[in-house]
């Protein structure tokens, strides 16, 4: 069986969860502990020189990181159901749409960078909620206006996949940082749909055994 | 034939210009001037929601942004020269390598945020050129890591492709940052062996006709 090293409110993880779900996979959980710096740890940074989480291992012990790489690889390695259209120009407008979520949003909320504005530009609660919910809601501006021109029940597709692997995990996400989702009603809408689907609630932050009970 | 939106020194039309170069694919160039915020006018928002370059328009009016997706469309349109090796795992770990850079590295130094943190934090010059190279060099000390393991001419492949699309625009960008790339002797030697490969000249910011000639 693989090996999902991750954390419950990651959202790089939670995106791998999801893909896990919907293609039936089941993996041995790993928690790793980013709130008290289990990440930065040599029997961390030994799976993951980046020092971050999800990390997939596979049963022969190669280690894959990286979200989207673990996801197109899982698309490969076990191609049904299919997280992406054989198509390749709508294939390419999903992964252009999700890497408007995995590389121009994200990685500029993460933790890291939140904790350089912090000490280095002196930012305190309040710099730092607002600069995570400016980088989301910009984002979000160009995913509503995409989403908008998609007819179909999901992102062009009509079943979750690729893209819903990343958006969900990013609306829970600008939740958290107060954005207004009522802005982006094509988004909330995907979000709705998804409330009750197996994949996506045994993927949800608030299901995970290593979220604090406090 | 395809049209390239791009701009000179955009690292994410950078790597979008080696691959066409790669595969021998010819493209009309059309420049978006970035730094007179052309990307902003609704000429350029009506191909891209997102208000960035690059834009690949397909010869049927498509539209593709996102550089690594425009990549993983390229490799699945025109398959030969390859960017990505067959084996799954390998290809997992050049696109995990090529993410630290696009997703991890690149969006957090883009100019939008650089102007942000400008305008919001208050930072000047040096703090800029600090905030750009700590997120560079972060990135590179893990993949120097990675590097260093691969045991092939280049990233886990004996030709250049997906990963050294990213890497040789990100080191670009890096020198204007000030970064000592002396420290990631392994990142400096695959930018010594291309640099005189027709590919990545060809794409090399000096060599656009958009950069100005003072």
């Amino acid at each position: 069986m693989m090996t999902l090293y991750g954390y419950w409110r990651s959202s790089a993880s939670y995106r791998v969860r999801i893909a896990l779900g919907l293609k039936g996979i089941d993996v041995i959980h790993k928690p790793v502990n980013l709130k008290a710096g289990e990440q930065l740890l040599p029997s961390h940074t030994e799976l993951n020189a980046q020092a971050l989480v999800p990390v997939l291992e596979l049963e022969d012990g190669s280690r894959l990181t990286q979200s989207l790489a673990i996801l197109d690889y899982l698309e490969e390695a076990y191609p049904k159901p299919s997280l992406l259209p054989s198509d390749p120009v709508k294939c390419a407008q999903i992964r252009a749409a999700s890497q408007i979520i995995a590389a121009d949003i994200a990685p500029i909320q993460n933790l890291r960078v939140l904790k350089y504005i912090r000490a280095e530009h002196g930012q305190g609660d309040e710099g730092v909620k607002a600069w995570a919910a400016h980088w989301i809601a910009e984002g979000f501006r160009a995913l509503e206006s995409l989403a908008s021109k998609s007819n179909q029940t999901f992102f062009l597709r009509d079943e979750p996949g690729y893209f819903e692997c990343c958006l969900i995990p990013q609306i829970y996400n600008a939740r958290r940082f107060g954005v207004n989702m009522n802005s982006f009603p094509n988004l909330l809408h995907l979000d709705e749909i998804v409330k009750y689907h197996p994949a996506f609630v045994a993927a949800h932050p608030s299901n995970q055994n290593d979220m604090p009970s406090n």
